[in-house]
């Protein structure tokens, strides 16, 4: 397990060196990771999620492939929590895969093939069942944000409705067309919620991404605590919010996604997080 | 424990070869499992609900027996977190124990009795005290789906009120009588409240009953956050639920219940579900 | 850990053999149990009630003393989860300890003194700061019964506030005189609330005292979310209630304390609960 | 991990006994602990708040150096539960590392240099993102005290609103004059809400801090519980909250702090608090 996560720091240290000075950029064509800590870092994205629920049976986790901007990648159809290396499939924009060899794939696929091909500047996307987004998305309540680290929502966070699409029926996203109704309705947005069924969340890498999911998650939960209080509410406003993601993208003020990043997989690896002392040398 | 999750998995495997091309029909006769595997799963489905937090130390699973219409297997009177292969009895549909050997038996037998002679649709019940639904027992406010996993309580939940069938006193269903008022409010439906007590959950498959046993739950909690936020909200309708039903019963679109069994197998046998990155093999 | 479990097994068969026959009498006089094996159940209890998040760091529970019905057992000063066998201490009914022998002693022992005092029939307490009663003990909106495993509370659980005690200022009760006031407040039912504080629950053994303090904690959170719906509840009427308490006094039905405290015994001394599929042998 | 617990309970006796006769005066002049002992207090710290959920990713805490008033201890910046003895660095009231060696330091320093010049009375510090204040840090409806544990809060906690100091944009402090405009919002009480950030929480030892963050969260929690029920609410009034802070200074009726600081600290280290039934030993 040790060395697992010391290789998981190594994949995103060599991440980091590469990507961090063109993060904002459009596609990975500055800053491409290397292949094979794109797919570590998807790997521990499935785990990460699993473990902080915001997916639990369902929802998946692709990132743009570093090498070719018309593939992506994503596990076979499995839980989030159960995702390994080997379960890593290649797919083109239209959601086929590459080299399918008998294994089941994503049915909702098409989430994913549509938004690369509709926002370059989107590197990874996340379909989940993020359970407090449920309510919003039902409801003519706005999810905005009230917490700082959810200020990515501002101003407010659009709903997909798969009836104005295809009618009653099946909610599920399972061809190119809902693919492309979905990734209108999200436009250039991060988050777009789906009534009845879940999020997508998107964004330049996966850190970023698992980052909003689980923040969108979180101020959900204490948006619903505020209105529960009653009377008129602060939000985060739209400059607040750039401010936040300017930080975010310089990976400034210690306030990236790296720090809280590595204590994401150490939660993720099942390591008893804060058990121990500390050693004599000091946490890189 | 590795031996035990791959042996419930061959049995599971086993079953959905027999009995997947057949859901949907009456009683088990065209594709009844092997018993040996039937009752593996149903101990399994005991350890889910309790790792689900659906049952605590009360409630009961059964299944009808897959080689005689007229019987049902469910454990001695144990808490569903406990129960063993070795504590499932045999029961005729009067309620009476086959081979009772001196073990305690449940007292609310009855609902399962009453619900088998009703049903032949149904294969396996559960009765519960799943928490988030004693709200909406007590309460005019109709239990509905707003998530597409739930679909199947479309339009809404009917609930049993024990005053109008036995006056005041106790609310355990301890006899035939009362069961088969139960099994009346139940209906052709997958799902009825029991006011002030719990629920009790059927279906074609044990898997079946698992899963609606554990989206019954979740809907119920985001529905009360939902009506927290205020105003007009959008449920599931017919139509979407029955969408949602018809990709479970033919297992299609990678949205049928073998997915979430085999992760919910895993974390109720306590292992630390992702916290291994994958081995070289796909899993299957 | 497997020694202990069957240990307290042991002790509490013992127990029941002697006790069962004779719940709902006054006192231990006529089915006294075993010293040592009233102490176990007693550290047992500490243990699952912080397992249950009924108490943390604060909180206590004692027994009366199964030879002397003027003393009472409970432990030396310390957070419920840490408390062993060897920190249970004597007290009499002034609430003095009787070998003190440097320890630490609660300083709300009087809680229990004076109820021994009040009630012939209590031969166990219990002060918790149970953290969703709060809400009710500082609220116009009374605490009453949605749930059956909770009719106990029927009608409704009476609030001691502490100002019409001792005016403003502490809200501990340590001495005799509030104490008594306390006792007053909770008359002859099993549970008070204490204003801003938490609640005192009582009862004729600690297996029913343990069974009350967590479903008294569950019906409060359930009632919570069941007034969020809005509207007119049907609340456990006192015959109900009436009902649910002979069935648990009877140990009737499978419905008693026993099946539950099995599994709550286990859960406290951190088995994996439900993780071995069960052995070629049935449970007791 | 049996060592370290042994370890830190002797660096809290030996804390305790230098400090606690003058708990409540200012500084630490009278009563200063000894260094190795604070770092350890400080270490434990980090790692309680993370496993009581007050702190996640963010979030740090600090204490004035106990040898000059004029310097305090603080993490290098690392997500709370991974902090370790060498992580600990020493800054200036200007908010400059004394011997910065590469490290990062967190970008928010300047809420504790500017509170501990403010503040003689102050000996630690602590900003978190704890999550139920952010409903009333972004409401008109104020954080008042239900529950005695949190009867400090009397009568209100103010809100800092960053609006008012900086225009809008980041709501992050870091700088002297946003520190600066903290200290003034939280003037001479414990604990201030940040709007949509988190809080800032202080007191006379580390101890203190911890359970005034820990109780903070949990009566946040309750009270919007207690609001969900409609009505009048009794609150803590001003005197019930300095009798119990005279308690918690005094250490007396066992509601000071060090009963329950040994157990964070052993459920902090991930032992499996409750689930040995004790030693012949009492403990101490």
């Amino acid at each position: 397990m040790r060395t697992a996560i010391r290789r998981l720091g190594q994949a995103f240290r060599a991440l980091a060196l590469i990507t961090l000075p063109a993060l904002g950029g459009s596609g990975w064509a500055q800053s491409a990771p290397d292949l094979g800590a794109a797919i570590d870092d998807l790997v521990a994205a499935n785990r990460i999620l699993y473990r902080q629920g915001v997916v639990d049976g369902f929802g998946h986790i692709s990132i743009r492939h570093p090498e070719r901007e018309d593939r992506f990648l994503m596990s076979a159809s499995l839980a989030p929590g159960r995702v390994g290396k080997a379960d890593i499939m290649e797919f083109d924009l239209e959601g086929k895969p590459v080299d399918q060899r008998g294994r089941s794939i994503y049915s909702e696929r098409f989430i994913h093939s549509e938004i690369y091909k509709a926002r370059p500047d989107v590197n990874a996307v996340l379909h989940s069942h993020s359970p407090t987004v449920i309510p919003f998305s039902v409801s003519q309540v706005p999810l905005r944000p009230i917490l700082n680290s959810a200020g990515f929502l501002a101003p407010n966070v659009p709903v997909f409705e798969m009836r104005r699409v295809a009618g009653s029926g099946s909610l599920l996203v399972t061809d190119s067309m809902r693919g492309k109704a979905l990734a209108e309705t999200l436009g250039d947005r991060p988050v777009a919620l789906m009534r009845g069924h879940g999020n997508v969340v998107v964004g330049p890498t996966v850190q970023r991404v698992v980052a909003r999911a689980i923040y969108t998650e979180v101020n959900a939960r204490l948006l619903i605590q505020a209105i529960t209080l009653g009377g008129p509410l602060v939000y985060i406003d739209a400059e607040e919010g750039r401010a936040g993601e300017g930080n975010r993208d310089r990976n400034e003020a210690g306030h990236g996604t790296d720090r809280i990043w590595q204590l994401w997989i150490e939660e993720a690896m099942g390591a008893n997080v804060g058990t121990n002392m500390g050693t004599a040398e000091p946490k890189r």
